[in-house]
């Protein structure tokens, strides 16, 4: 396993940019380092519905001693001289500190009166009420890192500062390629067998911000699966299920080792353990077991880490970690990486429910959790502490 | 603020359910129980590539005793005396057990020779490499319950048991609308101001899974926002930002209480005290503040909980939540629950930074997460531990 994250690592790298609308980022990775391009705020600006003053003309003002203003319209404040000695100008918060002010009285410390009249009743300090330019942020500042995931404050902190397009990672392009059983081999199962790995694996690439570009059914021998992936291959990667014949997935590799590079083929590792990697050019191919909990798992621990590296994601799996008490033995067999779907008890504890062997795919839904047991190990013991991938929060 | 998400936890009920196909269904919120429709696997199948045989058939057989069978095609099996006495049917891994046969012999194991005989090394127990019909699931066993986030796992899981469209909670849809500023009043900003509440208001409501249906600009004054607010009350929720006039949004709270109830106006809440809560008949009405920063936590706080009520989420804020230790003290103003940007140091312990009144929303892009400090207390010491709700895990 560890082998086959080093080869994926090697040879996943990120994507180039594209460019891309703010309104389309959300959720998307960024592709460069981002600097704010403005100060904000832009300006010198009241931070409350009010009256611009000169703080100075304020002085000994207070409810029994009310200061006398001159009411003007903020459009004359266009003619510097305007705002002069006891002069007030209507301002609402968020907008600029007309020239000449330097001070905001809020509109529960003031009382408009006839005749373009305002009556102040406590004194300001210069900046009272202000907000002054570059508080925020200054042009120039480190905003974002390339890598970020664009939440919404992140998309949010972009639009003040003026963004409207941004360079993000591209998202991987998969093709997805079901390799049926030759209706000659097995007729029976043709009508019967319901794919679940197609509905699966389109979920789990669209959760790791790829999208599928290609979806086909395929059959099954050597032929038609080398030709299917000769013709995926302007793909950032593909994604195989079944197509198994005798001995595990041997068609399938046959296939990539005659048109690409088959780097590895079989790991020790269950569910999942006749997975294939390879590759045609830089197009990463993944063989997944047709079994839909074995294709689970080597997407998750293979193909996704591939996707997600493609993306510009983190390549560990996207499950929060903690670490919990094993209340029974978690059994696993010496010999494999096993993952062991586990349920939680309370807040701190977890206990083993029934295998991938055992439930297939309803492992994943039944479980809180998965631990995964290393090759070297046979399992935990009752009452130790292990690291769990949790799916349910 | 408890009184607030009281009001909305008893005015945001769940929304209706709708159809969707199972490709559309990623992410949703399941609206019924689903049980497994039908037994997986439907019927014993073979577990491994290889042949199917009777397995009295098989005893004795050794490498050094080869046992010959006659290999036939599986079609020849609808036949039921078909596979009587010496007789092997080639079988994939997942495909049915023919009738008369009750054990699976691997590829490994067995050799095909000419004349379509087959040479089997290694005797066999019934249901040797079978897996029974319904070991993963029943027919009718609880497979998912109401309120169950759709991911991967899940998508697989149903369409193992054939379910093709699937019951999912509508989702919310939204109307935003921006009051402006009166040309009038304050001429000054309406060039400068970037709206930033547009663009992270889509994000955040994407990201609770609801939708915007409709995002309009509308002028500030009491008569336009309550014209705007009554056109718009088709919508599950509508959220109006700024269209303050003097005082904390006067304009858009009078317009709220002509047109239906203004149910609260202005909290002891940091950043976004002057939010007001309302609604137009069945529709939930938010008049969020302009300022990015107290947008974005009155749209935590209080829309987005409604928000992801009425989709059937979860109505906690949507971030892990982790016990740590505060490295400096957190410094709250009593009378407000307040808001508090932390970073993280090193795995266990936080120290705060310049908070949203000193740093805008560029607070929440500079955290690692995010302290509550309730409206009674003045802050956390140090040395403390206090719950962090992390934005960046």
């Amino acid at each position: 396993l560890e082998r086959a994250t080093g080869w994926i690592d090697a040879h996943a790298r990120g994507l180039a940019a594209e460019d891309v609308s703010l309104d389309d980022a959300t959720g998307r990775i960024l592709a460069v380092d981002v600097a704010a391009a403005i100060d904000v705020p832009p300006f010198d600006r009241a931070s409350t519905d009010g009256y611009a003053v000169n703080a100075a003309d304020t002085m000994g003002a207070g409810a029994y001693n009310p200061m006398i203003f001159r009411l003007i319209d903020a459009s004359s404040t266009a003619d510097p001289s305007a705002i002069g000695a006891g002069v007030a100008v209507r301002v609402a918060a968020g907008t600029p500190l007309p020239v000449g002010a330097d001070a905001v009285v809020s509109g529960e410390l003031a009382q408009e009166t006839r005749d373009d009249l305002l009556e102040i009743i406590e004194g300001l300090a210069p900046m009272d009420n202000v907000e002054r330019r570059a508080t925020h942020i200054r042009a120039g500042a480190p905003l974002l890192a390339a890598g970020r995931a664009l939440g919404p404050a992140e998309i949010g902190a972009l639009a003040s500062t003026g963004v409207t397009r941004i360079a993000v990672v591209r998202r991987p392009r998969l093709c997805l390629l079901h390799a049926g059983r030759d209706a000659g081999k097995a007729p029976l199962a043709s009508s019967l067998a319901l794919n679940a790995d197609g509905p699966l694996l389109r979920a789990l690439v669209t959760r790791d911000g790829g999208m599928v570009a290609d979806h086909r059914e395929i059959g099954s021998g050597r032929v038609a699966i080398r030709e299917a992936i000769a013709a995926a291959a302007g793909a950032d990667a593909i994604l195989v299920t079944g197509g198994t014949g005798f001995g595990s997935n041997d068609e399938a590799a046959a296939a990539l080792a005659e048109t690409g590079e088959l780097a590895m083929h079989g790991l020790a590792l269950r569910p999942g353990g006749s997975v294939g990697i390879g590759r045609v050019g830089t197009t990463l191919v993944f063989l997944l077991p047709g079994a839909p909990a074995s294709c689970l798992w080597t997407y998750e621990l293979l193909a996704g880490r591939a996707v997600r590296r493609l993306g510009g994601r983190e390549a560990r799996l996207p499950y929060p970690v903690r670490s919990l008490m094993s209340a029974r033995k978690i059994v696993s067999s010496i010999g494999f990486a096993q993952v062991c779907p586990v349920r939680r008890l309370g807040d701190d504890r977890v206990e083993p429910i029934a295998s991938f062997d055992e439930a297939g795919l309803f492992a994943a839904t039944m479980a809180d959790g998965f631990v995964i047991v290393p090759e070297g190990s046979e399992g935990v013991p009752q009452g130790a502490r292990v690291e769990v991938y949790l799916s349910v929060e």
